[in-house]
């Protein structure tokens, strides 16, 4: 019985060890390279941003960009005389000039400056402004029965009912599909249109405490004075605007990386919005379908059209 | 002994069936906001970008940006006139405007159009453009003792024999440290300044499949041609220029996220890339250090220098 007793003594600590082993081995903390090896080279990648040229949807009390081809600064003898415009055929490349008379323009990230005299300006957004867990609240339905309609509390709440409550530090992004009008460029910006009321705005920072919300408009709301931009952005919250493509993205458990132009004390963002989605997911693409070098050769030559815009054209 | 035998296999599948459990539960692949909770939130994350203004160094033969206060497009009845400059106080708000006279300005990220007529632009760039494994090649103290160093194909094996094979698709970055000269505009874009060998280039995207490389000057190469910018641009591939702080990351094992300002048909992109390290690093702001929400309030108000420059500023 002594023997029998020990035998199992020795096979339960060898057991024992070898789940401990095996614990170690699995719950240690993968590396950054780990990460992207097996998730994110795997997941559904889906851009969140409109391209924007001279002709896109703009609010009335702004100027539209100019898009031109770069011309020479300076005289270089033997090269290109000042003001020439650079060619790929005489000079072996092009560039291109940009009027932007508003920085409100196109897929948007304001900072607080924009509203708020003593704000931080786009160029002092933190290095964490990076990558950010993305949740979408999906008014669509209600915004096709009424154009006006605002995402309230209760939204936020029935999403938290069905996948938990929000996470710190989260991007917030309101889908009403009002997107798919962009190309509508007057209708985009009349009244009624969706947005988000000022309380949910405040419960989405005050209770919930996320990095900052997005929606499809370029405004966050219609009311005469703006107040849920004019709420955020003087209380040092940022928002992203002119949001697109969120009926690609699930409601949870996606990724976003968050891009922006970096002017010195810039006002607006010229942002680029990239939600990262599980492997499973239905929309985007993965990095081994569009590995991103070499890129896919135009089917014809890029050539400026009437607003100055770059477009592969056939002759 | 016929029960302790039973007794003995009793304990046996229970640990077997414990240990089956235990695994599955560890090894499952956990989810992207896991991982964000995990490992992204803990990360030092590291600004890889030089914010731009109109005193920047640029290439001689393109001009300068300016930058000036958004006017009104219109007149708005009761509000503005056209042409008068929103402000804080009489509009609630204030935007910027830009004169970006050339896209091959501050921190870029170059499309294959900029030289190539049949190249992707800045608006084709896939989603996958988004967040890659960073490798930094550190060629700097080669370039403290010869300014006019371009890192070789050696300098590529050296790294590899130190830290493994760069995996496929990575951003690889060539720290020379050069970016400290930035406000040194007068010097910064003189010859001898440090770049990348023709052959390192074909290494890195022939051999190792990367995505792009990166380097803190403003060229490629120091040759008569720029052949290495040619080369990349010509066969499809793009390029990061301008890129600052790679004395503060890690060699190995950091990610980094790539965003940018979405033109249509851009050739070149004002580009913002952030460098997420491991935990442990020594520089970089984590999210629970620098939460993003709400900002910290300026110290002055903020005010337009005369570059058009919003800075906080004492009165």
């Amino acid at each position: 019985m002594k023997k029998t007793f020990l035998t199992i003594v020795a096979v339960v600590t060898v057991f024992i060890l070898l789940i401990s082993l095996r614990t170690q081995a699995t719950s240690q903390t993968p590396t950054l390279w780990g990460l992207y090896e097996n998730n994110l080279k795997t997941a559904k990648y889906v851009d969140l941003t409109h391209a924007f040229n001279p002709t896109i949807p703009v609010w009335s009390g702004f100027k539209k960009a100019k898009f031109r081809p770069t011309v020479a600064g300076t005289d270089i003898p033997n090269y290109i005389q000042t003001g020439q415009e650079y060619t790929y055929k005489a000079h072996g490349f092009i560039a291109t000039g940009y009027e932007l008379p508003t920085d409100q323009y196109g897929t948007q990230l304001d900072p607080p400056a924009h509203w708020n005299d003593y704000g931080a300006t786009i160029s002092d957004l933190p290095a964490t402004y990076a990558v950010r867990p993305l949740v979408v609240i999906d008014i669509h339905e209600k915004v096709a029965v009424d154009s006006g309609y605002h995402a309230t509390v209760g939204d936020i709440l029935a999403w938290e009912k069905k996948y938990g409550r929000i996470p710190k530090g989260a991007v917030v992004m309101i889908r009403s599909d009002w997107y798919k009008k962009w190309s509508n460029v007057e209708r985009f910006n009349q009244k009624p249109f969706p947005g988000i009321t000022l309380d949910a705005l405040k419960f989405l920072h005050q209770q919930r405490n996320i990095l900052f919300h997005g929606h499809e408009p370029l405004d966050t709301d219609t009311t005469p004075t703006l107040e849920g931009e004019a709420w955020l952005l003087r209380n040092h919250y940022t928002q992203a605007e002119g949001v697109a493509n969120l009926d690609r993205v699930p409601e949870t458990g996606a990724l976003v990386t968050i891009g922006f132009a970096k002017p010195e004390g810039g006002t607006g963002g010229f942002a680029r919005y990239i939600a990262i989605c599980p492997s499973n997911w239905s929309h985007g693409v993965s990095v081994i379908e569009a590995p991103g070098a070499p890129l896919p050769k135009q089917r014809y030559q890029l050539q400026r059209d009437t607003n100055g815009v770059l477009k592969p054209t056939q002759s």
